[in-house]
């Protein structure tokens, strides 16, 4: 099908925009010196070893590039957001030490902060000279930002802010950088000005000394050892009445007015009147992190892909009969569809978080302007999805892998221990899978609509229950190619339809479509069943939001699978028309065609149950799944080729042994 | 529905049979000492910590009790088996080298030697006096036992056995005890008398001397760190022309006799004259290796499934609305169905195990006489099936229950990463899961005749060409009381089938013997369209039966998961028919109505592929899963109760801080 340039061609596009960036970290990084170590090193040293690679990594010019984000100088995003993937692919502890200081405690600053915060810390922040933390979430609830319990009280008397943890539940909790590093840390609390509380906010608080003790009021903890990210300083903070100057508040999206004869409690302004709002926007600011995660898991689990796949192909297992050749595990069914399913799935991800990386740039990079907010609310929720989207794939993928590899795979030497550890809390964090699910359900339901825009569910529900009558899927990516593609389809309903790029995506719309119309039709019955009495009550009152959301929410998830999906494949069809060797999109095309039937089987009794395909039709279904890991297992090494993994990242015994 | 009683009555039934052993064990082992660390230890330290344990053990009454197998005295095999599933609760590593020299070296002693051999090991073995290794997987491949590299050559001259790793491949690896402790390995070889090789068989070989040092001629490696059970000292055994007397052969089913003037090379006799039959006669003392691993896999599960569940109920995420009252992450739909349906698996597979224990225990205990060979053979297909159906369960379950705790459940303190990280082989070891699928697909197929009993694929699809026209499920579990049920059951067409228990069974009954009748049909097609000119060919000549079993492998995967399914089922329903306590068979009931609608729900595709359900029926299976969820959810507390688990193998901080 292919000849031997594949493999470069198919890295290319891989690579995407920022390809050069990959090249530069493949380059830097490519000794065994930066890969995860291949035996297990104890926690204290793993974490002085990654606190170095850190301090050397922020020297290296490609993790400034995104970085400077000093208004109107916010430097090349998309190049940041590539570089940083690709630290997924050789040591996850150094890609979320990373994360923490750069992504998330210097986003906090550039993001929530205004220009003095800019102009005092992000320099230092990105030399390294100052490392901080992220004090986001508390024991008491993880998920639930919006609850927060920590409060950051305006005394007017002093011009000072009191941050103070009122509870056990309030102590920050899973806190990267806090256990050893960290000195100065962003609070999220909420603030209280003139007795009335404003929301959750962010306060910068000196959590330790020169010295590296704590300072007095602060409480660190250290979470001791996790299943992975061993070179990951967790730890706890608890605040006891500890006092920052007024400046030290994060004031972008909401500022403190100190005391004067008029206001003598002082007083809170911000420029998005209602709260709800601002929280949402403040939030926006975590888009950055759920990108990168996701991206970081697609990374790793491109390394156990290749890790198990090459392995798959020179590997024997059982002899042919009569006969002392043996029978490489590639050759047999349920091993190709093993591996090679997840690999065309991996294609269709990395793809699409190019798109997401670029969408990104444009929106936050040096676009000038403000981005309209339907743009930011959908590049949120793209964010979300593929956080999801990539993090459930690592962790089912990277499993399979290890099975895979049988005893071999069990072997700490071999790498997967640490790829499956390491990854495993990314479901959880930078928001729950579970909880991002919902938020993305909840985005199709609205459609985006500004009219609805919080948590809550009430709201949601008496929206849902009024106004969606029709969904109408809004492309992501892909732009015009998909349209082009979809309207010269046989049409959804075509025996034919799936064997047509454009029937494909028709088919991936409309179960978006109906499964979103279909979940407001139910909210509608439900709200409508408990309030039937007032149909014009704007506020829904009457009815138990908690009672329907616990009815339809996994109608919720499956919408918002739907979705993904759709995402998915508008990506990679796009790119996949857009190849101009003909060699790479047939085979690009091969891999495409199995991420979409193998979608299709995964979900078929969706589509059984919906009258869109037949029982014979979902029989064939399967019988192509099989016929397209046949028609791709002879190519299985190219496609891991096209990773672009440096060989450093890789070794480990298990090639040799096979 | 039931009161506050049904803990215990529901833990009598889980506990089954030989619950004085689990109470035992209970009492015994409930102290920090003997539970899984909640922090990392190094390997060194817990190696040591695991040698200690297991000679301890070996002390108490209870390990014993079924390992005396000398012939007339086999012991308590039930208790025996029981107490070691109970172990899977404690602490793995402990299970697994408990497992190694009890189960696997003594059982090879017991079950492949003659009295010589009893006599002189067996109590030195029970009593921790000799450490051993069962040495049978190599470098060069794990699943083929039949292909082993290594030789055991009789040399007549010396009257003895020569053993040796003629290729790098034929190292032995991934042996337990192998590093640090064994001083005797069970080693199988290619048996090689007067020239010609017998086929795979087992020699005793001292590896280590009284200081510990490697034999001459033995070369040990250690496997150094792997994802889990750092208790284990798992090595590498290469033998260069290891010189053994001719006693050390196990030789139950092959002996050699001594070189005399009429035989100047020795000569080999055994009572089995199939070489086919004895290789599966010999791999038969494994039996009790697979049971016990899939109780092992099982007890593990049921402990995360109780720390997820019980955090669950106290654990808030989010408010209500308008209130500050948290919701507990019992109440989502979603996390219900993560953890409930599990929990109904698990419930499914503890007794289900529980009926094959009872099964070996009367098949190997006291019968006296030899059992007939075809109760054997079912006995191993299903302990292959339930060593699958456990081990993929523990896999997925941790896994869940770990995301299920957000970021607590990522804490090394808080269990689940030793959990996940020690089961993770199971469904590697003790036979790969992919291949013990095949062999109880394969076992389907001949309905257990005799005609057909090797691994030799050619030879199968002869006889699944021919023979298979219809099949009819063997019952395995339950007796009488399944037959009954299904022949007063409605019929599976009936709208009301899966209402009623007997129906149920009919359904699961149908399911298998439909998937392995259309197995055997497409293998007859596939085996007549290559092979067309000779449909009297007995021996299958012409068909490559590779590519055969290429195209029929993922098939034989769903015939054997059909098979499993009804397999559990039928140990789940006699159990609750048998309850005489009304509120516990109800809740009981419940379970298994969980356990069967979200199977079904699992496998909807088949169903709806094959015309057993309509799209209609399909969507009231899911929402009956949600009502049935909704119905268990209040009753979780009393269901993990159940599994009896004592509160040092479950303590942690995570209920704590919830």
């Amino acid at each position: 099908m292919v000849d031997n340039t594949s493999a470069a061609a198919l890295r290319s596009i891989l690579d995407g925009r920022w390809s050069a960036v990959r090249d530069e970290v493949r380059d830097s990084l490519n000794s065994a010196d930066w890969a995860t170590p291949t035996e297990p090193v104890p926690i204290a040293d793993y974490r002085e070893r990654t606190t170095s690679q850190l301090l050397q990594l922020l020297r290296e010019p490609w993790t400034r590039a995104g970085f400077s984000a000093q208004p109107g100088q916010p430097g090349d995003i998309g190049a940041s957001l590539t570089a940083f993937e690709c630290l997924g692919h050789v040591d996850l502890s150094l890609f979320v030490k990373v994360g923490v200081q750069v992504g998330l405690f210097g986003g906090a600053i550039a993001g929530l902060g205004t220009e003095r915060h800019h102009r005092e810390y992000l320099d230092r922040i990105a030399a390294g000279d100052l490392l901080g933390c992220f004090a986001m979430t508390e024991v008491g609830g993880g998920s639930d930002v919006a609850n927060l319990g920590t409060t950051a009280t305006y005394d007017p008397g002093r011009d000072e802010i009191v941050v103070h943890s009122p509870t056990p539940s309030a102590t920050k909790d899973y806190i990267g950088n806090a256990a050893k590093d960290g000195t100065l840390a962003a609070v999220f609390a909420q603030l209280v000005v003139d007795g009335t509380s404003h929301g959750v906010h962010c306060v910068l608080v000196p959590i330790r000394d020169e010295a590296g003790q704590p300072v007095p009021g602060v409480t660190i903890g250290d979470c001791g050892a996790k299943i992975g990210l061993p070179g990951v300083d967790n730890g706890e903070l608890t605040f006891d009445q500890v006092r920052v100057p007024r400046d030290n508040l994060l004031d972008r999206f909401g500022r403190i007015e100190p005391a004067s004869p008029d206001q003598p409690s002082g007083a809170y302004t911000s420029p998005i009147e209602s709260g709800a709002r601002r929280f949402f926007s403040m939030l926006g600011t975590l888009v950055r992190g759920r990108v990168s995660v996701g991206g970081g898991a697609g990374a790793a689990t491109r390394n156990a892909l290749a890790l198990a796949i090459r392995y798959a192909l020179v590997r024997e297992q059982f002899n042919r009969p009569d006969s002392d050749d043996g029978i490489p595990l590639m050759e047999y069914a349920t091993h190709r569809r093993r591996l090679l399913i997840p690999l065309a799935r991996s294609y269709a991800l990395a793809l699409a978080t190019n798109d997401l990386v670029a969408n990104l740039h444009e929106l936050q990079g040096d676009s000038g302007g403000e981005a309209d907010e339907g743009a930011v609310r959908r590049l949120e929720e793209r964010a979300a999805s593929l956080k999801v989207a990539n993090t459930d794939h690592a962790t089912r993928t990277i499993q399979t892998c290890r099975e895979a590899c049988g005893g071999a795979g069990y072997m700490w030497e071999n790498r997967f221990g640490a790829l499956k550890a390491d990854t495993d809390v990314f479901t959880t964090f930078e928001g729950d899978n579970t909880v991002l699910l919902q938020l993305v359900a909840k985005g199709l339901l609205t459609q985006y609509k500004d009219s609805f825009e919080s948590f809550d569910t009430r709201a949601m529900i008496a929206f849902a229950a009024r106004n969606v009558a029709e969904t109408v899927v809004e492309r992501a990516f892909g732009g015009s190619i998909i349209g082009r593609l979809v309207a010269g389809a046989p049409g959804r309903d075509a025996d034919n339809a799936l064997q047509d790029r454009g029937g494909q995506l028709a088919i991936f719309e409309d179960r978006e479509e109906h499964t979103v119309a279909t979940l407001a039709a139910r909210m509608r019955a439900r709200a409508g069943a408990s309030d039937e009495s007032d149909e014009s009550d704007e506020s829904g009152e009457g009815v138990d939001p908690v009672e329907i959301l616990r009815q339809t929410q996994p109608h919720m998830i499956a919408a918002a699978w739907a979705h993904i999906d759709r995402l998915l494949l508008e990506s990679f069809a796009a790119v996949a028309e857009e190849c101009e060797d003909d060699a790479t999109r047939e085979l690009l095309c091969t891999v495409c065609d199995l991420f979409v039937y193998s979608t299709v089987e995964a979900n078929a009794t969706w589509f059984l149950e919906h009258g869109r395909i037949s029982p014979d039709q979902s029989k064939a279904i399967s019988r192509r799944v099989d016929e397209l890991c046949a028609e791709l297992a002879p190519h299985a090494a190219t496609l891991v080729d096209a990773f672009g993994l440096a060989d450093a990242w890789l070794e480990c015994p298990l090639l040799d042994r096979a």
